[in-house]
């Protein structure tokens, strides 16, 4: 049992939670708590880190015998990212995606969903999860948007890092004009808008792209879209929380299709 | 200026963030920042903190002539509910409403939300932020929802506190049984919904409740609406967080509304 903070592997795994440099220079993240270990691609699973009471209420048929270290209460504590932590990390291989595994031939009309340079990871998290809860083929992320691997990030996905693919871009113009060229249409969430975001038709590929949650999208992204659309706001209020206007418009784009497919 | 962490003014203050007990008995709550500050009703504004560097950098102008106490950066951090405090916050005086502000003559097709026993503030905070940006015309919370006037929720309401008008209702039965007496349509968000959230007329008086984000609804609130709604979830999500599922059925609503109109 591991019971010493000055424990190498614990000093590992908390310059792991801190460092996204290092997360990703070493091609790995963690994922606490028990639904984020239940849920793991056993494939992607490099360790395992149980608590001694974790162990006690739980062990035998949770870990279904794979190999884990035990660590004190004490040190577990230092290592959680959370209040009350639930005494169960892995240390998982981050998984890799193209925009192929977006775009796959048999996706007749793919969804995805881009963020530029977005900063809470409770936010980009949420984005993950309400995704894949919609529907999206694939996230996409510019590489000054918070890490998608911060713990709390991680956490806020519910689960849905495992599943939903993802891509971290250093050139989102790029990857626009490439989205373009393979017949999706992008649409930029702007509060200058065009069109209200319901005026559209999202029943054929789609993007869209969200901003940073104080700044809104950079000019050059807004205008290398095909569309800016708004969504329109009454009251005082300046803008929408990032994670709530990616859900109605994800929202939007998966009601057209299923009333779309109810027509024919 | 205050420079001390146990200065009367500033222990009752510490206090009041966190005890809601006290923040109720006392009719008053903290908000904090410079958005918060500049949007708060001047009537309902008991007393000002700034801190010594924020009358620094930003003194005669934002605080326009009003009264206000200074206090050392050291002891404002102390008070503060953020890691990057902005300098200045209110004590302000908790607004009072009635279900007639909601539902009042004017209003033809009111639109609520309803929340039972969310835990979460930031997402509690969001879901009044979304709400007062799609239009809604009140939020209705029960009693053992997080406390509206926790700091981080009034900070993620982005000031809409100042304007949503909310219940907060120890009997949420009662509340739906009067709504639905005075023609509005109860809607409960539920994951074993009967229809489809979009499958439902949302332009005539409605309401919307939203469960607890680990549970959801307790059984007898589903049970007591007019209709259990579902918004669709592919992959394995469980459930979408509180404050989306929220932002996907209020602007639902709106948008048949606004379509509405534009049909006549």
């Amino acid at each position: 049992m591991i019971t010493s903070a000055s424990n190498e592997k614990v000093k590992k795994l908390a310059a792991l939670s801190q460092k996204p440099k290092l997360r990703h220079s070493e091609g790995v993240f963690i994922a606490e708590g028990i639904k984020m270990f239940l849920e793991a691609p056993i494939a992607q699973i490099k360790e395992i880190y149980a608590s001694e009471s974790f162990l006690e209420k739980n062990a035998v048929e949770k870990l279904n015998g794979m190999r884990y270290e035990t660590v004190s209460d004490d040190v577990f504590k230092r290592l959680s990212d959370t209040q009350a932590p639930q005494g169960i990390l892995c240390l998982m291989k981050m998984p890799k995606y193209e925009l192929d595994n977006m775009l796959c031939a048999d996706k007749k009309s793919p969804l995805i969903m881009m963020v530029e340079d977005m900063q809470d990871p409770g936010n980009l998290g949420t984005i993950m999860r309400t995704g894949e809860g919609a529907g999206i083929d694939g996230l996409i992320m510019t590489k000054n948007t918070v890490d998608i691997f911060n713990p709390k990030a991680v956490r806020a996905t519910m689960g849905s890092i495992y599943r939903v693919p993802f891509i971290i871009t250093d050139d989102i113009l790029s990857m626009i004009c490439e989205l373009k060229k393979r017949s999706v249409k992008v649409y930029a969430a702007h509060l200058d808008g065009s069109a209200d975001y319901d005026e559209c038709d999202y029943t054929g590929a789609s993007a869209f792209i969200i901003g940073n949650e104080a700044g809104g999208l950079r000019r050059e992204t807004a205008d290398i879209a095909d569309c800016r659309i708004r969504i329109p706001m009454k009251g005082q209020v300046e803008s929408l929380n990032a994670a709530a206007s990616s859900a109605v418009l994800a929202y939007e784009a998966v009601r057209q299709r299923r009333k779309n497919k109810g027509l024919k």
